[in-house]
């Protein structure tokens, strides 16, 4: 051996080449750089920055940006990690605030999964999954089955499970709605699948267009990709949109008729600021009802999370999805996937459970649990507006009405001279201004380059979490600066 | 549309060929069913079972097995569910146990993660990392680098990623030892690579054999696969072995030589009962200071999790790995795969951490983790032996010494007409025989041919987990009648 050390085993050139095409924007380059600076800002050595903290708008992350956990929630897991608190019900009652139904709730999760710290069954504790089934039920008002119901290490570990069952060769195609959340192009690039792209209508508030995804199908098939399913994001990340009924239903008519699958991520099920959430299962069980037999070979998988909501709990990696239509044989696949990884966290699964199931009217916690959760609803309609009406004042913005999930995802309009600057500095234009923003004002975002954005249109998504409105004011300031510059 | 309905657009003929090829016998038939017997006697339906109760002796999952939890840990823990109780700290000490330092570690994790709600760094919080080094040091005497710690949900989730990022194509091998752990045959099959399986030592308490290793890796790259990397599970699973520093030393001259990473599944670190544990970090770290310039090439990954030893915290999913020596741009894709599904769960990353840095001796908490920590060292030690004594009085059973691990692997020889009945029936003998095992007394192990073994030879997989010896005397009693049956 050569006293030279030889080039690596590893190295960037015979890596896998399908991880090293993936692209995942949310957590790319900006956010690393938010997060020195914030490190830097918390070491005390960031006198020479512009700004005195870092937003970081980039993902959405709530408890990160101060929202409180729901107290119910809370209580219920701190019994779950501590059982032995259980006896001591006079003081967790009089002393600690702990009510009766919360006691009553840990005590039956601990019975269904014996401990936290154990294994569940890969698809998730049985008693978890009946309450998913019954909130299913009640959202809906058609029946769920247990056995559908898969819990998962939040939505994310749900979309890798479903995409690596389907995409069986370099050939197979998923339609992907542009802009998207970037897990589904990541996630295909590692699976050497095929993403086929289908615009989603800005003007229209971002709605899909029919025939956009049937231009896109047509597209790929005639360039050889066996297209096997279609991803909705609804309501839309990062779009900010909610589906119409008459949306959801022409997409599924358009899957039965191709034979797709359907992949609904619904986990913004809950943020919801016009009209109302309609599941893809209740407009699928609809069309079934209205037209017997002509869509009852429809595949549907439909995914939810603890992340997002008024739940916001991220960090515990809670979510399920819901297999409607699919083979049983093919269902024994999933679940012999998800057994390789052995099962989600079990807090996190009862996280869910809590999520589904929150205290009912009349029930002790119920009264907290709805300020609270109505608390959060209106702070972050309430934003949501007001970062609205701030890019409605900015030059060269335009934003369609907030209508759902946690984001706004405005189109910009930049100076050409600030367009040669990017060019120059070997930067899309997009993540030119957004690098900028950072830089300036401490507040991360994400380039529409990131999710996705038709030819020739700029955009940026931004959460609405951050409490107050004085970083707005420094989107605000930075934006009439830099049109200022490169004007 | 036609009134019948067509074939499913995914059908067990269309999906993802390499996910139906993988094989997870851990998770498999043997354990759906057992799981079907436990929910019978649970419903009070079992009368007609010839036991009355299920053992779930085929996976490592210590608190389905009455394990308890560390309670430094599960304190802490449910502070960080619940950090409102922190504003009661007289109560917390004076009337339910806590101790000061439980306050203080609980009171640091949460300036740390903010919110276990929260997402962490895609890494890993890096206070929790700053844990993870210094938990190395203390353990090999070499520094480690927190920026070289990658936090995981569960070690499960770290091997899927290394394996994700090595495996290039279909020509890439991977050197696993057999028997092995199917996390990684399985994980292969779906990633598309090539398993080179090199057999262990049965006759040396299951050591590594570097001619067997040398001679497999030959023939496969006879074969024109690319040997990219060498597995080394120790302790062993399923073996129950305990490695010797003169075998890491050989394997870690062997990868030297070929230009191999090395991927260290180090999660039975502490469950030791012959001799010490010797991480492949420090045995890498002698003999770059042995032979100074001859290993300053070596790559390896060590992984380590909450799941196994004193810890025993399945269900909480966290983990971690170390990458030494791996070139830096391969690390970032390493990292931009993992932000891909965001983070570990949170509250998993804080069992690491305490985990890693639990109560050192002179802390409140100390006398009671000692204690508890001893005690299920204690217990394991004792089920392991007591196991073992009772395989070594059944007929055709052999089994090496108890090592390490939470394992036995005996060889079973059964008798011709037990393997023609097998054959009648078209299962693997050892299959039939854990069948026959799990219906006649609830005790679900997995037969050898779920790990792989040598040709000719026959074994099963059990954990010594179960408390109590009942279970034990069920085995023999079935083992006997077996015989019997078959003779």
């Amino acid at each position: 051996m050569s006293a030279s050390a030889p080039r690596k085993a590893l190295n960037i050139d015979n890596i896998n080449p399908h991880v090293k095409a993936a692209e995942y924007a949310v957590r790319g380059e900006l956010a690393v750089r938010s997060e020195e600076y914030r490190a830097k800002l918390a070491r005390g050595e960031g006198k020479d920055l512009p700004f005195d903290s870092v937003i970081a708008a980039n993902i959405g992350n709530p408890q990160q940006l101060d929202q409180k956990p729901i107290t119910f929630f809370r209580q219920v897991a701190s019994l779950l990690e501590n059982p032995l608190l259980l006896e001591h019900e006079d003081i967790l009652i009089k002393s600690l605030g702990y009510k009766s139904d919360v006691i009553e709730r840990a005590r039956w999760l601990l019975k269904e999964v014996k401990s936290i710290g154990a294994y569940s069954q890969s698809q998730g504790a049985p008693g978890i999954r009946e309450s998913v089934a019954k909130f299913i039920e009640r959202r809906d008002g058609y029946s769920a089955n247990v056995k559908d119901i898969y819990l998962s290490t939040g939505a994310s570990s749900g979309v890798n499970t479903l995409l690596h069952i389907i995409c069986a060769k370099p050939e197979t195609g998923i339609l992907v709605p542009i802009p998207q959340y970037p897990l589904y192009t990541a996630s295909l690039s590692v699976l050497d699948a095929r993403c086929v792209p289908y615009l989603l209508e800005e003007s229209s508030g971002w709605g899909t267009d029919l025939q956009a995804i049937h231009d896109s199908y047509e597209k790929a098939i005639s360039e050889g990709t066996d297209v096997k399913a279609i991803v909705v994001i609804n309501p839309g990340n990062p779009t900010g949109s909610s589906l119409s009924l008459e949306d959801i239903k022409s997409v599924l008519k358009f899957a039965a008729e191709k034979g797709l699958v359907v992949l609904a991520d619904e986990v913004y099920q809950t943020n919801v600021f016009i009209g109302e959430f309609i599941s893809f299962k209740k407009a699928l069980r609809d069309l079934q009802k209205e037209s017997p037999g002509q869509y009852d070979h429809v595949e549907l998988a439909s995914l939810h999370s603890v992340s997002k909501g008024m739940v916001g709990e991220c960090g515990h990696r809670g979510g399920y999805f819901e297999l409607v239509g699919i083979d049983p044989k093919v269902a024994e696949q999933v679940y012999k996937f998800i057994s390789i990884q052995l099962c989600p966290p079990v807090i996190g699964q009862c996280i869910v459970e809590l999520m589904v199931n929150p205290p009912k009217e009349g029930e002790p916690s119920h009264e907290l649990y709805k300020q609270e959760y109505d608390g959060i609803f209106g702070d972050l309609k309430k934003r949501a507006y007001a970062l609205f009406d701030a890019f409605k004042q900015m030059e060269g913005v335009e934003c369609q009405t907030p209508a759902g999930s946690m984001y706004l995802f405005p189109t910009i309009t930049l100076p050409a001279k600030a367009i040669e600057q990017a060019k120059k500095e070997g930067r899309k234009p997009d993540e030119f201004y957004c690098s900028r923003l950072l830089d300036a004002t401490g507040v991360c975002v994400v380039a529409g380059s990131g999710f996705g954005q038709k030819e020739g249109t700029l955009h940026f998504r931004t959460t609405f979490l951050a409490p107050g409105t004085e970083w707005t004011g420094r989107i605000v300031k930075f934006h009439k600066e830099f049109f200022e510059e490169f004007r």
